[in-house]
């Protein structure tokens, strides 16, 4: 199939969608849980096709680890679909509506966007994931995977396919991308007439080939060079533990914390603590001479290193003279994702929330809460970092957009 | 001046401007609205020197109107500054806080976007209203007019520069691009550094230009392809009223009516009474077969009419058999824009504001309505005719985002 006729496809279907009711969206999610349970085996032998190609391929462990299906992540993609269902459905909320002067009533409804394209690398898991979210949502989603899980992929759309069409739906909801070439995937971001949105999900350099090269507006989702400012009038306890938790509990997602901004006045009585805390996972710590200045044993930043998403046991680590100098420093290398402060102090508190610029901002908190599920909307599709349509992790609502519906009796304009 | 020190500059100054409360920006808008007038005559010399070059560059007459400036026009310029300080400002509201089950409170706060890049045509008004709406919502503004403008904008932003300055505020809050040359409006598309969003005002030529080349987020604003359909229950009366209006009120706008849908069986009674009503204004009908064997006066429709944007006394007119055809034809041809149904019967009037996809759907009312001012947000920086973000008028809520803001009390993450 050409890309132009899946488009169009998922064009036709998604006026169809749009008309669902939560009752029938739901039963597609119940019944697409169901087949992929009962193409698990099939599933499985998909994915170790790909996952033997990978090894081949000489494809690092974290990587494969990602692509790798087991029965309990088939599961654990089924009970995602379930979980999905049992969500608020978003469209229709008409959510304002005014009477204006002239009797003409202004509403505005929130309805689908459309057709939604995920671009995204080897985690199959995404798959699901993303019909699930857009599926509820009432969108038509066109899938294009990295090549590396094809076979899975194919296997995973063809028995969420199955499901719908046992539920009395239209199957092209979900459509998956085959042709992996390069130009199929640039046409892809500049089908303009059959797509409304684009959303990214993987590595920098794949979030910015589709920035660089889409017509179609994109959603960004991002990497997280990450904040900690522990001002002078920190609690050094509580200030311990959140570094450790946002550094070290998960060091590959983007959430975590790259960097350290401490206050000059607490650093030689902080420092040491510090150091001796992280050095229970063997962190890298890679600071500015003031810094080493109090412990020369860690090692000397480059400047490249201000701007840098380790992903890795590696922190940044600098000293600043006061909440002001560290808010510059922080809006100058973020990449608009999460950043905390540490703090006592009410206003230092209130001026960090105001005047930092990304999409969660923290007083006295972990950035590892940036998710979906611990903000409460169930489940994500990913966390922007661009400023329009959505900020921070984008839930069911952010999959949704608004129509004006006016109801008149004859106005006319003079 | 490069780009990139416009960029930067404006980049500095959003971080100001964020801080600012509405007592302050309101000032700012008040004194630019006083350097306006004082330099009225500064202002009016130089858009004299624009519009003698445009004459010589034999400007359409239509273009020219736009272009030309009189004491009025900048009284009105002065007035809409004033306008937007009397508007609330919707930076700092915090739509939603939530206390989570950990005893986190998790908030979305009204923030500014950060740097609006404006690209736009030659009319000067919009140098002034732009600057207003951005400025009010904390915004800084980079603009960039068209050459034939050019002395006209100079002399604007200069006196809202002084106004500025005289308020004591950051002049650079508002910055004009000098360098009319193509490859530095293709810079500005591509200053994802620096600037959140583009907003690009004017022709579909000007509109496909940016959203091909750009690599910022951009905010398309629109062509109308915009329809109103005639059911069979429709009050005749009404459906003329509003198609008169629709059509003739103002011709080159986009939410002017382009073409009529009319359901068939009541073709043969209604459209000789629409051909006596269009004569008025001697409005040309391009009408489908089945139309013209009732109506032979009518001109034949070309395919290609069904997706004209005319702006012009031109209306392309196609019968259909129900209400699903009418809503599929309008579906397949319209920008979405602004689509109406003219009917007395309750079902087909939910059935068409569900299933339209366009920014505003209308039952019995003219879509000259679609306007920030008509919507009640007493202003707006256009329409926008996409589905990220915002759609259909944006007014001072759009030229915002949201950042999450989490309260804390050493929350980790397990």
């Amino acid at each position: 199939m050409t890309l132009n006729e899946i488009g169009s496809r998922a064009r036709a279907v998604s006026r169809d969608l749009n008309s669902l009711g939560s009752r029938e969206k739901n039963m597609g999610l119940e019944e697409a849980a169901r087949g992929l349970l009962e193409g698990e085996d099939e599933i499985l032998a998909a994915n170790e096709e790909d996952c033997k190609r990978a090894e081949e391929n000489s494809m690092s462990q974290g990587l494969l680890d990602r692509l790798k299906l087991t029965p309990a992540r088939v599961q654990s993609m089924a009970d995602g679909l379930l979980k999905v269902a049992s969500l608020e459905d978003p469209v229709g909320e008409v959510i304002s509506m005014k009477l204006r002067p002239n009797g003409l009533k202004i509403g505005q409804k929130r309805v689908p966007l459309g057709v939604i394209g995920m671009i995204y690398e080897a985690r199959p898991n995404v798959t699901a994931d993303a019909f699930g979210l857009c599926f509820k949502t009432g969108n038509a989603v066109i899938l294009k995977g990295g090549s590396d899980a094809m076979e899975s992929n194919k296997a995973i759309v063809r028995w969420i396919r199955r499901g719908l069409i046992r539920a009395g739906l239209p199957e092209d909801a979900v459509q998956l991308i085959e042709d992996t070439s390069r130009e199929t995937t640039r046409e892809l971001m500049r089908l303009n007439q059959y797509v409304d949105v684009l959303i990214p999900r993987g590595g920098a350099g794949l979030i910015r080939a589709v920035v660089e090269n889409s017509t179609v507006p994109v959603i960004e989702t991002g990497t997280g060079n990450c904040h900690i400012f522990v001002d002078e009038s920190a609690d050094f306890h509580m200030a311990l533990d959140i570094i450790f938790n946002a550094k070290t509990q998960r060091i590959g997602v983007c959430n975590a914390c790259e960097s350290l901004v401490v206050h000059r006045r607490i650093a030689s009585d902080f420092l040491p603590l510090l150091k001796k805390k992280l050095e229970e996972k063997q962190v890298e710590i890679r600071a500015d001479e003031a810094a080493r200045a109090i412990e020369p044993s860690f090692a000397a930043a480059e400047p490249e290193d201000w701007g840098r998403e380790y992903l890795d046991y590696i922190l940044s680590l600098k000293l600043v003279d006061s909440v002001d100098e560290a808010i510059q420093h922080i809006n100058t290398y973020n990449t608009g994702h999460s950043e905390a402060i540490i703090t006592s102090d009410y206003f230092n508190a209130q001026k960090f929330l105001d005047e930092v610029d990304a999409a969660a901002v923290y007083v006295n908190a972990s950035t590892r809460f940036t998710d979906g599920e611990e903000f409460g909307f169930g489940a994500e599709i990913g966390i922007s970092t661009q400023k329009l349509h959505a900020r921070g992790p984008m839930g069911l609502k952010e999959l949704t957009t608004t129509k004006y519906i006016i109801y008149g009796d004859g106005q006319i304009r003079s």
